[in-house]
């Protein structure tokens, strides 16, 4: 039914990429994104590179390719998001899909369907990726055992939120003095590690690229991590991370500062003390940074809460990349829109569907 | 102003449609989609050879055709609704209007603005057709009162929900064993009737099709119809319905058996037993489903309340044709709203408007 | 990078845009829209026969030219709108503009992100344009000191609407019995002025077009204006404008009466009397309408609370150009947007950005 079928859907992938997107070594093998420890290190740089290419085109005076045309991308957020959210639509706009927004606010999940019923749903209407964020951890993979077309995982709860850890490692890449490789270099995650889905997804992509990875914050909120830096320690050819409340100790000498933000809510929980003394012993300062490289990157996911986590005149410091972190995830996730669905159409054409 | 003017909109309907849908024998001439009372059976074949040709241009590699280009389609849910909303909006997109969505939550209505008012003010800001969801019964019909364009019901109250019966109808014609006539085939409805737009809308259609119709719930929520069923088996050729709170009466040698979802708010008003209790005497089960004919069908209009209305296991049954109703719904809202823009642009043309 | 370079951005912004538009004599030499206090006569000119030219374009079958293709609009809206909202939208995918809405109930916003933190983000995602409504007057003024591209201001607090007030000059020029010169016209604005933006920016213009301007209401809502008044009335060149609080003063030999909608809400605050009585004492009534010329123009921004600022038989009145308005208001939308893109092009030129 189609004339162009390198993939088996008729849909030339390739339209309008420029064409180290397509020259990269490494293959995309995975139907879905939903957590980075299952990502080679050859696929991420297959997706640092694919990123490079959609850099090229969001440079064009139009930057609109079709190669995603046809391509039905449905944006199931079941919570509020800015952001992440419109990164994923732009994304996808700009490579023609088709999108749909659904937001849980207005949604029949108001009604008490379940996740299940609703991914089906969602699949009959068109769908064929979903990028999807839900408050509860592990959702995404429910989603994906009910679902023919791809998942992205764009956060759930506390446990992952791939695309923002790879836009992290993309800017990190381009940013950093002395070239993009990260074997040795000191990077700090600085706050809330217990309830950073953010944190958990950096940790598997900063460790394989090599970093030096040290997680830092009050001891309430590292909670269970010690673990999981021993079991990685035993594991041959993976990265380590140290954990630390000793502020002063994480961010000296450090190529990398990421600062996380604070949720107001988890005050209620006792886990955390005020604001204004989380401000004073762990707030990222221009104090703080003076004892990091003198050519350290100050970084942050969004959206940031000046004042505590991270002092104003560090948020619009030089070194500061936050907004090209939030450039970058436009990149980012054209490109792994794109990846994961050349590798749905290899998957579909595979199975004869 | 145009040249291609066979409607007198500029606008040519036809373009990229597959030509079965034109050289359908009858014609349609509603402006608006209210209910399915004023639409004749012709008119039914017609919006079901219409969906066979939609059906077409969702199996293309890009599902999109030009027939609706330059019409402006406005969403406007004063309900909250993922299935029909995005349905309706995958619909026009397919066939490449102009789309806005409008939610109730979001606009100017939590303001007090009058619904006449409001429709004014969308058909000024472009608006050639509205897809309305509304609680109130009844407020399409104000709304078309008050509006140049066309009105679709996309579900009023307890009132009428008139493209999910003639999806419903798609549905049973394409899967039906034995062939796509209903005539005396035994179609039961099983649930909450009383409040129920979809079970209304349904009667309308299925008894024009000439169907065993068999409506099925608890007292309580039959009440009324027994009216309904004794004036329209006083008409000719009108089809009739049979109603009970016999379970096992209803479902004994049924060719297809919808289930309604039962909304939970109902429970306070008293009209209902507990929802463990509606499940045990009501529910769609596997041992109620094996009552039916071999090859009997299982429908829901969805979201479904699993294990109340429906067993999980029924739900996923082989017989279930649920997201088959979810495709179909897409294919059949492309379908009305091509014909309802057909009829539109002729009445412009006759009143040289 | 580009072929065609009139603005330095690539993108041909006449494109498919009538000549007129181009050919107009004034030159936009602004790059936000905020209010139109620094906007000069010539401009506002400007705006009205570019006006004109974007009415061409909505007259034809498909309203649709290339002129912002590329260009990434952001609708921004921290309250509640429809018409607003809905204008900005179909104004600017008129202008085929990438155009991504953000609503705040459903944002970061929620988050206690800060209003510049989010217009930096927005930025980064692409917008090269904020359509921004905010509850907090200056917020938009915040938000330009922040941003690279261009603000629109859709509505801040008290204190400005300028696309309202320039569709309501551009709706009185068209209709206005006798041409559009409104030297020494009676424009009267009845009802709730101090908590109107809409009255503040239409001061500005309507004093610009040499308007005899009259604010009439409740003295409790005229408060401040007097000073506004003496200090316009110092000034040479400057238009003039009378209060009152005596609805049949300001109404008789009127040629235009605007009336305002009144937030129910201002109620509580002990400002206003109850609902009927302002209605009795404030209303736009067929008696008070009677008072005013033959011809006079009948004006509301809406939403409407018919039978309280307004009667419902004056809404729909022959003389009403309510409906007007709001299809005025696509137009003048779509030539902001249009004439803003192009000053930020020649911006971005001659800093060689």
């Amino acid at each position: 039914m189609s004339l162009v079928v390198p993939d088996g859907t008729g849909i030339d992938l390739q339209a309008g990429v420029p064409p180290s997107a397509a020259a990269a070594p490494a293959r995309w093998s995975h139907r879905h994104l939903l957590d980075l420890d299952v990502v080679s290190w050859p696929e991420i740089e297959l997706v640092m590179q694919t990123t490079d290419a959609m850099r090229e085109v969001l440079a064009r005076p139009i930057a609109k390719v079709p190669a995603l045309r046809g391509i039905g991308v449905t944006i199931l957020f079941y919570e509020a998001s800015t952001r992440t959210r419109v990164s994923f639509e732009v994304a996808a706009k700009n490579l023609s899909a088709d999108v749909v927004n659904i937001a849980a606010s207005s949604s029949s999940v108001t009604k008490g369907e379940s996740l299940v019923d609703t991914i089906r749903t969602v699949e009959a209407l068109g769908a064929d990726m979903i990028v999807m964020r839900h408050a509860t951890s592990g959702a995404p993979y429910l989603a994906a055992e009910h679902f023919g077309g791809s998942i992205l995982n764009g956060g759930d709860g506390w446990h992952a939120h791939p695309s923002q850890a790879l836009l992290d490692l993309y800017t990190i890449r381009g940013h950093l003095p002395g070239g993009p490789n990260l074997h040795g270099r000191k990077v700090v995650i600085l706050g809330d590690i217990l309830h950073s889905r953010v944190a958990r997804s950096n940790i598997w992509s900063l460790t394989a690229a090599g970093a030096d990875l040290w997680l830092c914050g009050p001891s309430t909120l590292l909670r269970g991590f010690d673990r999981w830096a021993a079991a990685m320690a035993a594991v041959p050819g993976h990265g380590r991370f140290t954990l630390t409340s000793d502020v002063t100790a994480a961010v000296r000498d450090a190529d990398v500062i990421m600062a996380l933000r604070i949720q107001r809510e988890r005050m209620s929980g006792g886990l955390l003390p005020s604001l204004r003394e989380y401000a004073a012993r762990f707030g990222l300062t221009l104090d703080r940074l003076a004892l990091a490289k003198p050519e350290a990157l100050v970084m942050h996911p969004g959206p940031m809460n000046e004042g505590v986590e991270i002092a104003p005149e560090v948020a619009v410091h030089p070194r500061s990349v936050i907004t090209d972190q939030v450039t970058n995830g436009v990149a980012v996730r054209m490109a792994l829109l794109y990846l994961l669905a050349g590798a749905a159409g290899r998957a579909r054409e595979a199975t004869g569907g």
